[in-house]
This record gives C-alpha cells, structure tokens and sequence, in this order.
C-alpha cells in the first residue's frame, strides 16, 4: 500500500519536498525549528494516521478519550500550506485546523512576532484585561480589530474563543432588549434581587431564535443555537428557544431562481411566525441569530435577500441581528467579513468573530453598548498576545492583497469542483463556494468519506459537514499551484469512485 | 497630595525603585524591555489612577465601556510581586489580575520559556487540539497537568477559560448522569433526533445544585451558577436550578466551634432538601457544584466536614461533585489544590481550574469519561503554548518549594490581619485566609473602599469582594519582606481610619 501510495508522487518531488526541511534557516534555527518552504507537493510515506501517531494515541489514550483524533501533528514542521504529521507525510491542508489558520504554518512574519523583544512581555504577562489593560493596547486594538471592523461598527469587545463570543453576544442582546423595555428607567429593587437567583423579573424569560443545522459552540448558551450532530447536544438541558428552517437551496442556482427565492420566503415567514408565536408563549425573541453560511451543517448558503429579510424582520420586531463570523470571517471571503457581501440596508447588531481572527470576540453596534460595568466581563476577556498576532495577520493579509488572492483562488477552486461536477453528475452535486470556503456534495455519508480518505491517501487532507459534503477550508495564502495539485487528486479520486 | 505621598516612601527606596530598572538586563534586552528585579519598595508619584491612565481611558471609551477599569499598566516594566502602571508608579501587588498570576510579572524563567526557540512552533501554530494534537502534547501534559492533578484524579481536558472549563464539567456530568440511568443501553433515535431541537428525552431536564454567594463564570451555564452581583445576572434568562445557602461561619473559628457546625449541617439538609424537591418537580439534579472557599462571594469558607458531608449526600443521591478550584488551584494554598485540605473520602468527581494555571480545564475521574469523541470538544480545547508556559509555571513551584513558601508566608500574612483586627475590633473583623489566600472584613463597603484606596496611595494594590471584605490574591512568590511592607502601610491606614 505504501509503494502505491508513493507511486503517486513523482520521486522528484519526494525529494524536493524532504530536502527543503534539511535545508538550514537564516534565523539561525535547527533546520528541524523553523523549515522555509513548502514542499513542491504532498509527501505521502506511510498511511495517516501512520504508526507513530497510532503510538501516540494509545499513549493519550489513558488521558482523555481520543476518539476525535485523527493524527498527530509536527508543527516545527509544517509550513505554508502543508501540515506535517509525525509519521513523515506532508499533506497539502485545505482544512487548516477547522479554518482556523489564516496565513499558513509557522509564517515568517508570525515567527517574527515571536522573536520581537518589544513583543516578549505581552506574551509573558496575561492581563485581566477588562481592568488593568496594558499600556499599548488602544493602539494595538486600532492597528488590528478596528482596522478590519464590518462597516459600520466601531464597538469591540475581545475573548477567548468562538463559544464565549457567542454567549456575550447574546448576553448584550438580552441587555439591550431590557434597556429598550425599560425606557430609560434604571432597573428595580426585584429585578436586582431576583436575578441572584435566576428568577424573573431579574433573568427574564426571553429567547433567542436560531436555525435547524446552525452550529454557535458548545456552551450552554451557544449549544441551545447549534442543531447539527447529537454528540453536541445528547444529555445537555436546554432552553426551548424558537428554531427556524434555514434555506435548503437547489443547485446549480441559476437553474431554480424561482424554486430558491420560495424556499428562502418560506423560512423568514417562519421566522415571522415563531417570533409572534414566541412571544405569546411569554418567551419573546430578543435576538436572531445566524451563521452568514453555514458551515458545520453542510455548507449551506442563502441569498443576500434572505438576510436582508431577516435584518428586515428584527428592525420591524425591535429585535437584533447577531451575525456569527467565527467561521467565515477574516478574509476569508474575499471581504474581510462574508456578511458584507449582503448589501444589508445597515450593518448587522452584533458580529462575533474567532478562528483565524486568533482569538474570539465580538464587535457591535453603538445602541448594544452595555451601560454599566462588569456587564461584559470576565477575567482575562481574551489575550493581548493573541491580538498582537492577530495585528501581523492583518498586515500581511494588506501587504499581500490576500482579499484579492483568496477571491482569485478561490473562483479557480470552485471552478475545479464545477468541472468535476459536470463530467460526474452522479457522484458531485451543489459545488459552491466563496473564496477560502468550498464545498461539493457526495451522494451519501460513505461515499463522501471514502473519497476523503482517498485524497488523503494522496495527500490532500481535507473536512467534511453536514451528512454528505466535502468541506474545504484553505489558508488565505492558498495559490493556483496548489489548486492544480487538488485538482489533479480530486480527479484521480473521483475516477477512481464512478 | 503626591508629596504626601512620596513622604511615605523613604528616599532611597524610591531611588532604588526606579534606578533598579534603568540597568540593563544581562539578556540584551533594553532596560524598558525586562527589569531584573524588584524595587525595594513601593514608588508612588502620581494618583493612580494617574494622568495617563485617564487619558487612555478616554481613548479607549468610544470603542467599550470602560467602567471597570483601574489603571494601564506597564506590563513590560512590571516585575515579580510589583505592579508598573503607566504613570510611573510600583504598587505591591496582592491582587495579580484577579488572582492568576502564578509567580509574578516578567519571571526570568517564563520569558526564558518564549525565547526558547524550541518553543517557537508552539506558540505560532495554535492547533484544533482534539483533532491534530502536537506531537509533544502526551509529554507535555505528563509533565505538566499530570504532574499536579489532584490525588486520585488523571484524566483531562484543556479549556481555553474558566467558565468554559465549567461549562465542560457540567456537560460530563450530565452525560454521565444518563449514561448511569441507560444503563449501559445505546441512546433511543428519539433522544438522538429531539436533542437537536432542544427538546427531551435527548436533552432531559436536569439540573445542577449551586450555592448563595458562588461563583463560577458568566457563559449561560456557568450564570446559572453563579449568585454574587447582579451586574454579572441582569437581563440574562436562566434555568430554574435550585441554590442552596453556602455556611455562614462566626469568626474567631474556635469560639464558635457548636454554632458553626449547626450552620453547615443546616445548610447540608437544605442541599438534600433541594435535592428531593427537584427531583420531585422533574428537575433531578445531577451535580452539586461549589467553590472549596467562596472567593467572590467574599472569601467564605467552610470547614473540611462541611464538604464531607456534600460529598455523602451526592454519594447516596448517585449524583456527582464538581470542585470549581479556578482561583483556589495552582498551590495558592500550600497544597496543590485546596480540597486536599478537605481530608474526602474519595476524590471529587470533576475538578476545574483556571486562573494561575494559566489556561481552563477540568480533571475528572475515570468514570465521568465521555465514552465517545466529539462529547467534550471545541475547535481549539485551550492552547498548547498555555501549557507550554504551566509546565514552566510548575517547574519553579517544585525547585523552589513554593507550596511551603506560600503555607508559611501566608501564615505570616494572617498573623499579619489579626494583630490588626485585634487592636481595632471595631474596624476588622473575620480576618482568614491560607496560604496565598487572605481576606479580612470591614463594618461595610464604603469603609472597606476606602480603605483599599487609601492603600493604593501608599503604594499596596488590593482587590475586593462580598459586601466588605478586602480579597489578598498575592503570587506565591511573596516573601515576609512584602508582607511586612503590606503591615506597614495596612496599620498606617486602619490607624488613620480608626
């Protein structure tokens, strides 16, 4: 099997690809540090996960259940667009961590930011930030989260992961929906006293409407939003919050304009309908919450005049709009942000963010801005370092034009995906796809996942969603060249399968 | 004012101050980057906050609110116990950013552990963790978390906070709590298909039992939890889970030894109470959740028997204990954990951690392991580079025993309290604490503020909590030395407030 797998690799490239890591940097690190290349292709020496991380699962074993694992990774080194595993193999990665790495492995300008003295105590000393912020960090929020904010938000709040954003955003939501109840007034004596111990009018009964298939995270808060796999939600209570239909749209698009704009009226006149519904059960909506594509449930895309009618619909309730970036944000796109491919009438309430944004977080909208204290807070509200990485992230992705490239990359990738999608109608369906975001649907589960361990096998190491969807999430820093290497495994692959 | 203030410093102390970060440092780096060392004392030259401070405020104010902000601190210049703000001044620092600041600012061996080049793919390269984990990861945790994990307990999992450690905690109990009524039986499809839209049997109504007065984070499961200040609850919708009172203990201890024990026996049936009653409401309760000393909630603490007994009653209930030691772990009490103090039966079920351990997670025992993948997840599960920096953290704990250290330097710190609360009955009272941990209460919270603002001008940086306790959250690197400059000042104030 091995034999056969390297056969598929031409023995130049092996090399090439081996013999850039023997190579020593000019930073002065060991070459087995730092590596200064990719590999002009995929290195494929043993299976993956190969013996060594079979090994090192076992040993994880007694720890924590592994399950999940899928290989062991040799961070030092994978580099660019190539993650390798610690069994030899160099796989080209279109799944970056779940789409969370936005310029590539080990980049040198991230390892630069290591390096920078002035860098060093930011790194050392984590503040809590909400209270004793560091000196700089004005600057560094206006050099980073405030240079790439959607239009028209200018309120930023950082933390630590995608979850957390999401539950803070909700929670501003919930805080300005009362605010607007109020009507000015300052809050009661029984709201103040009640709420220390969960009881209205203190913890109102409000809620907060998402969509079948969305995924928000996995806190308590953020799970009561996600509806995509049981092993999220089996065994977790959770508040009964109105769930809408989100758009099942036909392929190819211009094939069912009428059938698509039905189907997407037909879900936001649901969502009409479990706001009044919600609202006479004495659980009103405060907050409306979509991903601006959804990732985790299948890749599934809606229209800009679907999320203008749902911003529409909140305006004309006096609800908000939460857009959850955490996936599809950073460029990812081709516009830092996907929402703002949506010519929305007015920016959105809320947009949460994190991933390859490096640390999560939320930006808002003035009227959102809590009016007290502590009502945002927790103790480390995210990581000053993690935002410093984020400000080389942004340059680079200025410096390079990377919006650009990833919008370029990624209508050539998609173009790939359409063309195998036309010569095997019975195999793929739905390719679509929006700059660094691909995907292409399988006839079932099993066939999906037997041409992902195939690519893999190949070298190509991607993600899957939904229940039948190959999902493709690449770095910003993706190239036509590595497209064509896709392309040419994909091709074999599928091939192989009709 | 300010010379009222320098008046409190001797002269060579505050020349000592400064000049000790106007040498440069053997590392090459320039003297602003990293002092070597603390001053002598504290140096105070302006209010604090200072001017500088307040211009930054107001910069940062049109992007958050900024309301719970003290001062910008100087973290490159801040060092060991001491505190730089951007105004020039030193505080002794008892506060360490809410307690999770292990061994002080800028500690050589941690800078040592970024400039490690070793390190450098670590710190640049954040993984999905449970998916792609680095090929140190099973060593690192071995020598790491492992390595301190309370007696009895090895399984864990990372977390990138202390809320989502909860978060997590709660979750295993939840599925482990069906998992025991299953009986080893496969979930039914309706479980499977009604947990996805929020609905039982797949997402049952169970509930967790918390205490008055606790806190455990502000994610939407974490609120449910928590019963300290309404600016953290206000607004947020929260389950109906039932809240027991948390002992109420008279100080001093051994006066009080009958009435004490009735308190917490009282507070005991109340849990067994809840307990039946939820269950009887179709709430059954799966975990009691409690702090080993309420830190927030103003530095309650109960005694061993107290726990013993909570531990029983969730033996015989069948239903488990989760330790949230977020900011009582890390050996700020002399052990490595303060429900080592505790003398239980057997472990608890679920202990969390966070602050000083400088990422989140949770330990667990065998039996509270999720038995399939993707159960307890996230995309990134913490950070390996946080770890990185723990193993550093623990490593300096055992070379310089400073679990000893903290048990006997906290000792003398309570030492400290009392005399004080002994000459001013009127002004002090409850002075307790252990190791790193110390608190005393004043008549109220006007008093205790400015006493605590009054040290902040003689260059002592404290925090609060409950009603009118003064919180002492020190590294445990503190020495006497720092401890006779904190008795100094702290007799300067009660005298003056006396």
């Amino acid at each position: 099997m091995f034999t056969r797998l390297l056969r598929n690799v031409p023995p130049f490239r092996r090399i090439v690809g081996v013999r850039s890591y023997l190579k020593s940097s000019p930073a002065g690190y060991s070459v087995t540090e730092t590596p200064e290349a990719e590999p002009s292709a995929p290195v494929v020496v043993t299976t993956v996960p190969g013996p060594k991380s079979l090994a090192l699962k076992q040993e994880l074993d007694p720890i924590q259940n592994t399950d999940a694992i899928q290989f062991f990774v040799d961070y030092k080194k994978s580099y660019g667009n190539y993650i390798a595993d610690v069994d030899g193999n160099f796989l080209l990665d279109l799944y970056t961590q779940i789409a969370s790495v936005p310029i590539g492995y080990n980049h040198p300008r991230m390892t630069q930011v290591l390096k920078d003295p002035d860098n060093l105590s930011t790194f050392v000393n984590r503040p809590a930030l909400g209270i004793f912020p560091p000196s700089d960090f004005v600057q560094t929020l206006a050099d980073s989260l405030l240079s790439v904010a959607p239009p028209g938000m200018r309120q930023v709040i950082t933390m630590g992961c995608g979850a957390c954003s999401i539950e803070n955003g909700m929670k501003a939501a919930f805080m300005a929906y009362r605010r607007n109840e109020r009507g000015g007034k300052p809050p009661s004596k029984e709201e103040l006293d009640s709420c220390l111990i969960n009881q209205a009018p203190g913890c109102p009964d409000l809620s907060v409407l998402s969509f079948k298939n969305a995924f928000h995270g996995r806190t308590m808060g953020a799970l009561a939003l996600t509806h995509t796999k049981w092993n999220q939600k089996l065994d977790c209570p959770s508040p009964d919050w109105p769930i809408a239909s989100f758009p099942q749209l036909k392929y190819p698009l211009q094939d069912f304009v009428s059938e698509n704009s039905t189907e997407e009226k037909r879900c936001l006149a649901q969502v009409e309908d479990l706001i009044a519904q919600y609202r006479k059960k004495g659980k009103p909506v405060a907050c409306v919450i979509t991903e601006p594509l959804q990732c985790e449930g299948g890749d599934n895309f809606a229209s800009p005049q679907f999320f203008q009618g749902l911003q529409d619909i909140c305006k004309k309730n006096s609800i908000y709009l939460l857009i959850d970036e955490v996936q599809t944000g950073a460029g990812a796109t081709g516009k830092f942000w996907l929402h703002e491919h949506f010519n929305l009438r007015e920016p959105p309430d809320i947009v949460t963010f994190s991933k390859k944004m490096m640390l999560g977080g939320l930006y808002f909208r003035d009227h959102m801005r809590p009016t007290e204290g502590y009502r945002i807070m927790n103790t480390w509200l995210g990581d000053p370092s993690k935002v410093v990485m984020l400000r080389e992230v942004i340059n680079v992705i200025k410096e390079d034009s990377l919006l650009q490239r990833t919008a370029d990359t990624g209508a050539y990738l998609l173009q790939v995906l359409e063309e195998a999608q036309k010569k095997n109608p019975s195999l793929l369906s739905k390719a679509r796809g929006i700059g660094a975001i691909a995907a292409v649907d399988f006839p079932d589960g099993p066939t999906r996942d037997k041409a992902l361990a195939k690519m893999r096998e190949l070298g190509v190491h991607l993600g899957t969603c939904g229940t039948a969807t190959l999902r493709l999430r690449p770095t910003l820093t993706l190239e036509k060249k590595h497209v064509d290497i896709f392309a040419d495994r994909f091709n074999q692959v599928i091939k192989q399968l009709s």
